[in-house]
This record gives structure tokens, sequence and C-alpha cells, in this order.
């Protein structure tokens, strides 16, 4: 069985290679009613668009989308919302020197192991370009959970070994949170980290690398707020499960933390545990004094914030020659990568792993509508 | 839509709560003639059973498994194999306390919001007793791998904040690692440490920290050698995801990395990329001369050794005072956590993590005979 | 990928064979609240149990349900509910004849093509005692969807060339039918057939065919009352061709037919349209003049009562000699087939097919929950 | 959850509505190495297009087929294959006269009741233009059956009440039928009937309805050959459960037979039953003396012929005056019906039968895979 679909309920099918004529989505489940027009989606893709600043490659694509089903009048209708975005600044040519040399860290040699066969220009499926169905996919998403009451954003805490002071993990109540501070700090720099301190070192880290024909990786958080206690479906299905299925998804992410994550094992459960209080000025709203389960216990959210955290690797693709196999001739052989490379991915990874955050959200919102009897 | 069934092609549903009448499993999608007996199950159960050393909770169950259903003459049909396990030791009055009262860290509170009515008895549905069904999946799963010449191993590389010096990630090429040495290693001591210097460390901060009335956390990997190039399916089941969301839906687990994992963030592309080359003595078989990737490129194996890491967080059941909410009455409330609970959970889950990476191999091994046309 | 889970959210796995030492089901769905007891799962079992006239086989089974988990104080919690039935009444030396000599009309020839291997003992898992676990489903969907007002009955029409002169397509409208009636006229006898004037006739055709060591074939009816307007899941999941699916994977049904069925296709559009009328005494409910949709367009339900209709093929087990093959020998063979065997299925089907029916609906009722925005 | 997506190995998602852009098909796990054209798949849409006869709508679509993705260098790569069609020929004013008074027989008023709101051109998404979809998937499927030696042919034998002399169920050993000569004969004319005898008398009867403002309905058979022994999945996605539902799943069908279908109410277990034999000149390959079964037992193909039967409903859209209801005033209102429509749908729901008989053989060849333990 393949593997082009993501979510049961709320659900995406993507498709498409790097250079093939075009690359695309399909949102099946999406309540009718919601309005949607293309703008709503450009204004993601334009957030993940190649091509926008030094620490991004260069190809440059419009990635202008266009919506051809599912929307009447401007509303959804419950029906498949078909999106699709043309490749136009595809150069094919500028890989045909490794058609038949995989390139280290990259999928060419497992691609080519599972099907026999692949496209090799541009990594075909394997391709960045694939996000573009994700992004579009969770665009939509984005705009169910609106409608609820809750924002994803995503930013870069760490990137090229340079660590940024914001931690969302320590005592963050749901109610205080300003996701809108956090998303305006982030967007306005190119490496999105919204530490204003480490933007200058963190561009400086990627530069160094990028002369010396290398790479560095980062890592990045994605946070969620105004998320209703009580979504997830346990035992597979528990939305922590489901977001680090739906991150680790993402080509380039190696971990995936929620809340304290890796640091849990060198905690005591005094410690680890968040204590519950009713929240003052409710009427009887649970809250929790600190949030190292990062908005999720038992694989059902608290009502807390989410908070996920993803290690992203180094770009594989480096102009440093490196050390690999001839697959045609058998020989041991060498590459030097050509074609445009983003010098650190994290920064774009962002919207990427915001829509993926946002399509696991919509998707439990909705399967949520089923947990009990209709009152 | 629930969450209780895992695994597309091999796939389990697992059933019970920790204070009801019995736990289990169905198995479906294990292909036809595999031989497989009760006692192929009972040795994984036996090594998840409670009650077994000092870092184990007291509660004793003998965790006898009866097969109900696919098999006939000792060989699996190709049909449904039914399994369970009667629970014999709950002692629920220990848990009238917390009836409105969710316990710090645990899934209480949440099972409360999702569901309007919850069994509160050892924590129902989100009790580790969940995992009887997981671990006898999952040995079902092994069974078939071993066919393949697949092999799982689990075992803890860190406890209380000590941490042993056993590292999987550096330059491991997959035919000479010896999984059984591991295996005895790890399954000779209480912590499941094959580092026998830090076998002493980590039941002393244990100790220790039980007799304070806390609990410890942990880290631990597994491994699974053997697995042949070319399985997972991207772009969404990708290998890597699938293993993600697996260790994800143990509860505890709040990391999951792959390979290098976290620390890919601090490296550079041209150390994280594995160089390729053909393997001396071999017909041209590829392989890597390090392994960051952990197995995984692209989301489908390499070939190489799978390595998978979680972070596991100290047991949240801890018998100091801890800050809560009362729900039927309205205050704040404080509780002190009775009952048996393991003072320290990374030991007993590595058999349920290899149970849980065991079914994401078994499931994509399965849906990898799709993948090309026959011969 | 195996087949034994039916539903999306509301879903049932079933497991067992006929021989084995017990059949079941799990249900992976239903909302936490309804209230449920082991009672209410054995009525519905009662009625579809072995020995009970002599229109059916005299394999006596008490079949009393144990419910395993699901349930707290008699309401179901949201998690699995499993269901398992002992079998007590097998009598596997009756088989050893047919081991290798397929019976004509029944699934030994296919199973062991499938799957190389299968348990001959009474059939295995392609017995009708597999119906058990469809059965003890059905009635937890029956129970949810009586708590939306819905009820189904199921009944025969025809038996062994006897048509009674019962027929629901003609102009009826969703608020005039009484479904009690229905169900206590053909609960009243065992061809389960409300019409008076037709069973004894039936009884005589089912009698003498018996006579002969033949088996008589039939028709059955499944009437769903109650159904708002709206559910079912275009394209592809449409309510018709769930409610398909759902009654040919029954044993013996060789046709599904869907409101005027068959009889469609000798009608004119004038003649097959349901004219559209505002219901008098109502605040604007749209009905339908006559429902020949049997209550669904476009695979949605209308509001009009939802009629299907199966054909029942004759009990492929008849003691009159039979050509077949041997599998081992490789000579053409003949078998009489011993055991005991129902001489009619269209009584005992009727229970199954409302329990299938019941599932559809259960299920599309919850999906339905996801078709909109929440107001 | 939605409905869009059908099958599981082998899976198409179809989106698109009459009016809007486009239509289209994502096809995801087809096997790597198939041989691909647009070619492949234009013959198929070819066969379905409208405008072709005096007995087809005359709606002029082109309908040229672009695939988007899934192909290099003419051969599937195991990624999804993107198809789209645009619209064309749509005119949308015809329908502003229904937006509010729902047409009977159609799924206005379903898909109002369902969603809330509709794009009422030309019936939206419940247009038979949502097939272009299933053909274009199916002709993929169509394919891939053609590398293991099975042929789909489908063709009209009852229509506007003229019966065909054509039978595929009488005793039709498999190794003698010549599906190529039913193809021929079927496709030399606009009513798809092989059997030349009843030709005029068909056309004449749809004709004579069509002046009077009304429509016809009929029967079609789906035959399939080369279907090896041993696919379908007890016991719920039984091949024949499956294809009842691909079946019932095509607007205006409201019957599925299989075999001797409804005929086997009437018949005895002697007389259905069909004898095994080895066939003759074979190495010990098994055989039906009869093929009543329609080619299933127990849900498993037994390597006869596949039958299938569907009975279509006459087009609901007739010129004839209709009573209905208007939405928005409130109140009883009458239509007559403009557009282009067909006067008969049997003819060109052929090709989309076979679409969907093929896909469901696709996806159950694929899942056949997995049954056994690999050699």
């Amino acid at each position: 069985m393949s593997g082009n679909t993501f979510g049961t309920q709320f659900r995406i099918t993507t498709w498409g290679e790097s250079h093939g004529p075009a690359v695309g989505v399909v949102v099946d489940g999406c309540p009718a009613g919601l309005p949607l027009s293309e703008a709503d989606i450009q204004v993601d893709l334009d957030r993940r668009r190649p091509g926008q600043s030094q620490v991004s490659t260069s190809r440059s694509e419009e990635d202008m989308v266009e919506i051809l089903s599912g929307i009447f009048e401007g509303r959804t209708m419950g029906t498949p919302i078909s999106m699709i975005v043309r490749n136009k600044d595809a150069r094919s040519s500028a890989y045909d020197d490794i058609r038949n040399t995989p390139r280290p860290g990259h999928a060419d040699y497992t691609y080519q192991a599972k099907y026999g066969l692949r496209d090799h220009r541009g990594g075909g499926r394997s391709s960045a370009r694939e996000t573009v169905g994700r992004v579009a996919g969770g665009a939509v998403a984005r705009k169910l959970l609106a409608q609820a009451g809750i924002d994803v954003v995503g930013y870069v805490t760490e990137l090229g070994g340079i660590r940024s002071s914001i931690s969302s993990i320590s005592a963050v109540p749901a109610h205080s949170l300003k996701i809108s501070d956090l998303r305006s700090a982030a967007e306005s720099n190119p490496v999105r980290c919204p530490d204003q301190k480490a933007i200058a070192l963190m561009l400086q880290a990627v530069e160094e690398s990028r002369k010396e024909g290398d790479s560095v990786g980062g890592v990045a958080e994605i946070l969620a707020v105004g998320v209703p206690p009580g979504i997830g479906e346990p035992v597979f299905d528990k939305l922590d499960a489901d977001l680090a299925k739906a991150l680790m998804s993402i080509g380039a992410v190696k971990a995936v933390e929620i809340g304290a994550g890796i640091e849990c094992a060198r905690m005591r459960g005094s410690g680890m545990n968040d204590p519950l209080a009713f929240i003052k000025g409710t009427e009887g709203k649970v809250g929790f004094e600190t949030n190292n389960a990062g908005g999720i216990l038992g694989g059902i959210s608290t009502g807390a914030p989410i908070l996920c955290r993803i290690a992203v690797k180094p770009t594989p693709s480096i102009s440093k020659m490196q050390r690999t196999v001839d697959l045609v001739t058998g020989d041991d052989a060498e590459i030097e990568i050509k074609g445009r490379h983003d010098p650190s991915i994290p920064p774009r990874i962002v919207p990427v792993a915001e829509a993926m955050v946002a399509l696991v959200l919509a998707d439990h919102l909705l399967r949520q509508r089923s947990a009990r009897l209709m009152d």
C-alpha cells in the first residue's frame, strides 16, 4: 500500500515530481461552508517559495496555485478540493551526472532500490518541491482551525550551532501566550528566528558553511494555541503520535520532541509532572502550572499550548567532493553536487512543519466530533 | 474515527482496560503458513510482565496468553489471530481516591475531557497494561521478520541521569553488528542496559529517587538489522515517519530520534552524509561507511541497521504530594498516589518498543511486495 | 491487505473459525456514553442462534456473549468493545472426508487456492459461524441508532419459490410505516415471513427439498426507518454502495437491490422518479410521494425509508451426490455432505443482514457529523 | 470521513464538478515499471465521451487527458499518477431554474440536505461527469491487469424493455470464452449490445421514449476473464462485496448481481452448485462445469470468468412536467428539465462499469501478494 495520503477525516493526497509538469494536492474531508479562495492558499505558498533570500535556493518559482474543484461561490462544498501548481523553472540537465551515482544523504539510492527505477531529475518525488502540496493542503486546514480559534506558528530556535534563547516549554499558561508576536518576530528575518540577538550569528554560520561548500542543520519549534482539551485518539492515533509521524515525514527531519522532549530523560517525576489548577477568572476551566507535557497527556490535548520541536539535518546537497558508487559500472565513484539548493533547510521547513501540524489538528478536531453521544 | 488499530497490511487492533476482565489483540494480515504457537507469544509477554524486579511494579500478573483463532495445525491461516490475556491481580479500591482528582502527568484529565466519562481504576485504557496487546501482536510480527532474516533488539542507554557508553550511531556496517551479544548483555540485568559498567549506577539512581517518593526517566534504543533496502512508503508513510508514530504512541515517550537524531542539528552536511561504497566480498551490494541516517533515507530503508532512540519521561505516579483539582467540588486539591507502580519505565518499555518497531517493519515488508510489477 | 475490518468511524473487526475455541468481534468507534450490557447483545445473538426450528441446523450452541472491555458502570467509554462467544458444539470428525475434496458451492477450493492451507472443519473461517461477530457488533450499532430514532427490520419475502405479497417499494411515506408490526409478524414464525398466508407454503417447500436431499433459496428485505436525510459519502462511499458491500459480504448473497432494484430496468423515468412534496403538518419537511429510490439519491439518504433486498442462494451443503475433485490424488471424485446444516438460509440470514445494515447506518451517521462547519 | 477515494492498495481519488474548471483523478499504488502513456487513458475516455450518438447527451467535450505526474520515460514510477481533464462545454445558465427546485430522481435535494449548500450547475459533483476520473483511473488498472492476462469487457443486455439473448451465466468454461468477440460485437453499435438482433429494437425503444419526453432503463453485464483463483479478502472485503460496492457507487445503478444473481433465489442447491472437475489437458488445473457462482465462492475468485450484472435506472432528467418543491419559497412546485442529457444511460455506463471492475481486480491482485509467506 502506497503512502501519498495523510490524515483520516481531514485528508490530503499529494502528487508530483520536481521536474514533472506540476505538483499538487487533493484535500478531501474539509467540511462544507468554509470560506476559501486561492489567496488563502497563496499566502502560505509564498512563505515556502524558494528564491527569497540568501539562505534559500535560487530556483525561481512563482508557485501560483489554481483551485480546480470543491469551491462554489467562495465556500467549500464538502467535495474534494484539487489544487495545482505548475513547475516552471526546472533545469533538468543539471542532474544528468547523478543519474547513476546516488548522492549521499539523499533518497537516490533508496528510491532506486525500492522501485527499480526513478526520476533522478531534482530528486523526482523525493524533492522538497513535493511539500508544495503539503503547504497548500495545510492552508486549508489552517483556515478550518481558525474557525475554532486555533492558531499554529513555527520558528527556528537553533541554526548552524547558534542557539537562540527562545524557550516555549517553561511555564506558559495557555491564555497569556502572544503567538502573534512570535510570528511577527520570526517572519521578519530570513532565518525565521524570533530571537533578534541570534539572527546575525545564524546568518553568519550559514554563510561560512556555504563558502566552504558545506551546509548546516538546526532546530525548529511549532506551537499551537487554542486547541481545546480532548482531541487525540488513543491508543495508536494519539495526538503526539500523529504529530510525530507528520513531522518525521518531512524530508531532513531526524528527531521529533513534544514538550520537554529529550530533556524529560534527565528529569524526575516531581519536576516533569505539570500540576493542575483551576484558571482564575474562569468558571472551572482547568489549567496547568507548567507545560512540560507540551499540551498532550495520554495522547490527548490538555488545553495548554501544544509544542513540537524538530531537529533538521544539514542540507545533503553540498559542493564538496563526496564518495559514492556508480550503479551502472559497479565502481566506487566521487561526486560534486551541482544544481541549486538551500544552504540550510530550517527556515524554509517552518511553513511546511506548520502545515503538517495544522493538518493533524484539523483531522483530530473532526475526529473528536464522534467521541461522544450527541446531546 | 477511533485509533485502536495500527498498521495497514500487517495490522493489530488492541482492546482492554487495566481493571477490566481481560486485555487482548486481534492481528490481521499475517500471511498464511507461518509457524506460530502460544509459546512464541509468551516469551515476549514474559519480558514485559510486571513484578520481575525491584525496578518494576509489584502488581503480579501471570499474563498467560490464549490464542483463540487464526492457527491450524501449528501454522497461521491468513485469518485474524485473536489473543487474550486475563487480568487477575487488579486492586481497584486503591484507585477510589483519584476518581475526581486527576493525577498530574497522567491521562486522567484528558480522558475525562475527551469522553465525558472514564474508567479511573488503574488508568483504565490509558494504563501500561494496554501494551500487553502490542507485545503479543509484536511477537507475531517478529516471527514473520525472522523468516526474512530481520532481528530487532532494544536496550536502555540512559537512566536516572546515568548515560552508558553504548553508541550505535557511529560507523556500524550492517554486516558486522552482533545483535545477539547486545541482546544477551541487555537481558542479563534488571535495567536492560548492555553496558555492564553503568548498571549498578543506574540501579542506584532508581533506588535513590524511589526513597524520595520520586521517579526517574531515561533513554532507550531500538535497533533492527537485516532490513533489506527499499522498504518505506513516501511521502507520508515513510519508514521513519511510521516508526516515529509507533514509538511516540507508547505512553511516557516524549521524543523519537532516528540515527544521529537531535545531534544532526549541530552537524555539517559533510559530516552527516553517509558515503556509499560497494561492500567488499559481495557482488555489488551497496553499503554505507557511516550510519548517521540510522538506516533510512527519504523515508526508505538503506539496508544499514535501523536505529531509533526514545526519551522516556519519569513515571508520573509518585508518592510525593502533588497539586491538582477536584473536578466534582471545583476546588484545588492535593494528592499522594498510592497503588503499585514502576519507579522507572525505560527497562519495561524495551519489549514494548521492540514490538512497535517489529510491527512497523512487518507492515512495510508486506507493503513492499506491491511496489513493482511482478517478474 | 486483509479484510476482516468493516466500517470507518464505527468499525468492527471479527475473528474466529467454526471449530476453533471461540468467535468474536472488536467494536471500535462507538461514542462514549451509550448504555450497553450483555443483554443488549444477547437478544440479537439469540435470534441468529442455530437449532431453533426445523428450518435451521441442529448444531446446538448457547452463544452466550461475554463483553471483555469498553464498558464502565453500564456505559460505553469510547474505547474498544471486545466481545467473545465460545464454540461448544463443534463436531470436527464429521468433516474428515472433505479435507481434500472441496464441496461444490462452498469456499473450500478458493480458501485453499488463496492461502495454500485452510481449516477444513466446518468451513473454518468461511463458516456462517463467523456471523456471530457481525451480529454482536450490529447489536451495538442498533443501540446507537435507536438513540437517533432509527430502526432496522428484516424479513423473508420469498422462499423456495413461494413469493409473499409483501411489497415495501410502493408509495410508502416515511411517517406511516409501522415497522413494529412488520417485525412482530416476521418474528412470529420460523421462516421469518410477515405474510401469514405464505408461511405454510414456504415451510412446505423447504420440507420437500430437504426430503430430496436438496435445499432452496429465497429473498429477504431489510428496511430502515427514521434515517435523516443527508447521510452517505459520495462518490465512492455512497450509502447504497456501502449497503451493497455490507450485504454482499454475507455468505450466500448473490444479488443486492435498492428500492425498485432490478425492476428499474423496465421502468421509464416518469415512473421511476419519486416526486417531492412538503409533508403536510410539518414545518417545511420534504417528503416523497413514492419511494422507488429506496430512500437514497446520489448515494445520500432522502429521509424516506431505506429499502434493501437480497437474493440468497440455496444452501450449498446438500446430501445429494455431487461431483468434485480430490486435490491430493488428482482424481475426479464424488461427495455426499454430512454434518449439520440449514436446509434454507434466508430465515437465519435476516438478523445478520439487519446487523450489516445497522453497521453501515451507524458508521454513516457518525461520518455525517463532519460534513459541515460547526455552528 | 469523506468518500472520494476507492481501493486500498491500488487506489484512486477523484475530484471535480460538472461545471468547475476541470475533473481528474490521482492514482496511488500502481506498481513501478508499468508502460503507460496518455494514449492508454484516452482510448477509454473516448469510449465514455458524450456526444457520440443519438443515445447520448449532446454536450460536446474533447476530454483530452493530461498526465501530470508519476510517469518517467514511459513507465510508472510507483509514485502517484495525477490526471486532469478540463471542462470546456459547460453551459451553466441552463441550470438557473433548478437552483431551488430539486429535480426528482436526482441528488439535488440530498446534497443540499447533507452539506447545506451545493453547486447546482449540471449536478455539480453528482454529475456523471465525475466518472471521467473513474475511467482514467480504470484505464491504468486495466493496463496492469493486462500484464497478468486479465481482460474486462462490458455490454448492454437489456434496454427499454428489450432483452437480448446474450447469457453469460450458463455453463461457460473459463478457457473457451472469446471475450474479444464479445467486445467487438458490443462496440460496433451505439447501444453497446453484442446481440445484433436486439440492437434495432433497443434503438427504437430509446427513440420512442425520448419523443415522449421520457427515458428508459436497462441492464448491463461486466465480464472478467483470466482472473486467477485466490483473489478476494474475506470476510468483509470479499471480491463480490467489493464489486458490489464498486458498481453500486455508479450513479443510476439500483441492483448488482453476481453470477446467477437474483435467479438463485428460485434454484435448488443441486442446480446452483457448480461441480468441480480437473480441466482436461492441464496438469491438475481445477475447473467448474457450470458458473452459477459467477467466478466467486466465499468471496474469493474460483478461476472461472467473473460475471457481474447491473440494473440501471432510466435517466432521471426528463422533459415531462414533474412535481417537486421550492426550497426557498416553501411551496410545492413543478419543473421541466432543460439542459442536455442522455436519453438512456446503459450504453454510456459500460466503460464506467468496466473501469470500476478493473479497479477492484487490480486492487485485489495486489492484495493477494501478501496472502502467503514468500517462498
